[in-house]
């Protein structure tokens, strides 16, 4: 099979152009005689690299001199327990919205290390919705307020940032970071898995802002989760994850070749509009998340005959469309495009799913 | 520059044959249509590498089957708190035999952590020799004793491992694990990063015996540092590192090809040993580590006119020999040859050393 659109939500499709440049260079990298994969973290070749890397993102997303930017080993699931650690103490809570899987886990992790409470959920739908800001109960002595902006599991988008005057927010940006622009003076801390639009599996970008990296108190935190030394190493404390490094500055360098964030975002927005209407007039699928909470980037569906699902992805795997499965937890189908994802994945896909209903008489 | 020989302590060589075969796979895996760096975590191809990347890893070590094997993000500097916070609780303390920096670093952390203390240290030496063990000093209440077989700083090596009756050892391989035969029988824990000699950096491997894992007790651990939860989801709690996990896996085959860990024992050290002999006859270098306490691994070395170390280093590079400068805290010279350095390298290294001290009269 020559390559196909992989809709898969993470790990997720690269741009091919980035994958043919690291595989040209892959046995000597900038004719140091070496591989990416084999250069020190402590040269002064790799060093450069973290450099233009962090003041590439800090570009992209315009952020500010009064955040630290981070570049971290392993998956982002750590920062789950890395965030309540860091900011909270025997005298304080944290809130969390809870719209899905990943903020439901980042929540039950912070309750059962520090206090923490809901401040929201919408479980009771199915995760079909974000509740109502009017509704949100906001409790004394509270730290941070967590929520997740996209959802992968159910394809759920929190589309407008929470705001508390003086309140701390705290975003997984895992599926969704430099698909949307963001204003970061919104956010103490950002944190994304490298895996759906950064780069492969294995790295985890923070971005916290000074003034929530002052309130840090615990100093019998694991030293690896400590935010501080993190930041005053530069993400040197420990070996970094060099190539995913590496293939973050690529993308960085394409994201910056497709006019910027705002631009991938109205393509983000086009490429989802164009899948949810086909959806919603098709007679044969069907979306079940209100569209104001609709996922741009993970787009959820099922068949109205569930039983067709099998051959929908045996079928759609021959067709070069590639891990279109829902998450084990939620089933159905899925279809995550992100950055990476071009236009024409997309329309293929609309044919295919209008090919398949029309076969199968749905 | 053509390839180089690396001599960088970490992240390390790899065997070019490796690297040109992920170079001919990148853009399309096994002919799926996607790349190896984009493909998902759960799907069948993947978990039947990290299959075979298990069954590999036991075949060549003999892990018997009492022991859980994990492939985890992360460097392996995490487990320096992932070690005192799994095994010690408010009632037991656990023995650091401190031989290097590394040791150091992760006796101070579990210090820091829980209740530790040190059996013996060789830092009045300069870390140039193995304590005794007729001075180490055990202490009640005892949960793990820990060291570090090859400490890269230094490059010392304590050639027999620690033992005791009923007392779990716990080792940080980074830098030797599959350098040497090891009998997995008398360890409780070992883990080491991938960057020296299995991968690229990002992956930790961690392998635990059944008993020791059943003594955990803290139920407030941070989740992604349960050895028990990382155990009974096969390393798939979080995305791992899908990447390294592949290379660590081509390695094993190459480790495989070489004739196993014993014929690569028998190299290392044929390698250390031409090594060390021509610095002991030359009057213009000098190794500091006492004979029977220096690593296979890690050749640490000065010269006797170290005010030539620039000029060293510079003409080496030029001459294709990479990365020869000593640890930032340490100074002078290292040359680490793991696996991956063929006596190739090693040769061309000694008659580099020997014109350049010919050619400036030491």
């Amino acid at each position: 099979m020559s390559r196909g659109f992989n809709f898969g939500a993470g790990p997720a499709m690269l741009p091919e152009e980035i994958l043919c440049e690291a595989q040209n260079e892959l046995l000597n990298w900038h004719g140091l005689g070496l591989s990416i994969l084999e250069i020190g973290h402590r040269t002064s070749e790799f060093t450069e690299l973290m450099t233009q890397a962090e003041t590439s993102l800090r570009k992209l997303l315009t952020i500010p001199d009064n955040y630290q930017v981070l570049f971290l080993g392993g998956a982002a699931r750590t920062q789950f327990a890395s965030i309540p650690l860091n900011f909270l103490t025997k005298h304080n809570q944290a809130g969390y919205l809870i719209t899905g899987l990943w903020s439901s886990m980042a929540y039950a992790e912070a309750k059962r290390l520090k206090n923490a409470y809901c401040i929201a959920s919408s479980e009771g739908s199915g995760f079909t919705q974000v509740p109502d800001s009017s509704i949100w109960k906001l409790q004394d002595n509270t730290a941070y307020l967590y929520y997740t902006p996209n959802e992968t599991v159910n394809g759920v988008r929190v589309a407008k940032p929470p705001h508390y005057d003086n309140l701390p927010l705290i975003a997984d940006m895992t599926s969704c970071l430099l698909t949307e622009p963001i204003n970061i003076n919104n956010y103490g801390l950002i944190f994304a898995g490298a895996q759906k639009n950064i780069a492969n599996a294995g790295l985890t970008i923070v971005i916290i802002r000074d003034e929530l990296l002052n309130t840090i108190q615990d100093s019998r935190l694991p030293t690896m989760m400590d935010y501080r030394v993190q930041t005053s190493n530069h993400s040197l404390y420990a070996t970094p994850p060099t190539f995913n490094c590496y293939l973050a500055l690529k993308m960085f360098h394409w994201i910056e070749r497709q006019g910027g964030v705002d631009s991938l975002y109205r393509i983000n927005c086009e490429k989802a509009a164009r899948l949810y209407k086909y959806i919603d007039l098709s007679t044969a699928y069907l979306a079940k998340v209100e569209p104001e909470a609709r996922s741009l980037v993970n787009v959820c569906f099922t068949l109205l005959k569930p039983e067709l699902e099998p051959l929908f992805l045996e079928q759609a795997t021959q067709n070069g469309l590639l891990a279109l499965q829902g998450h084990r937890t939620a089933g159905g189908l899925r279809a995550s495009i992100y950055n990476s994802m071009p236009m024409e994945g997309v329309e293929r896909l609309i044919n295919f799913m209008d090919d398949f209903a029309r076969k199968h008489a749905i």
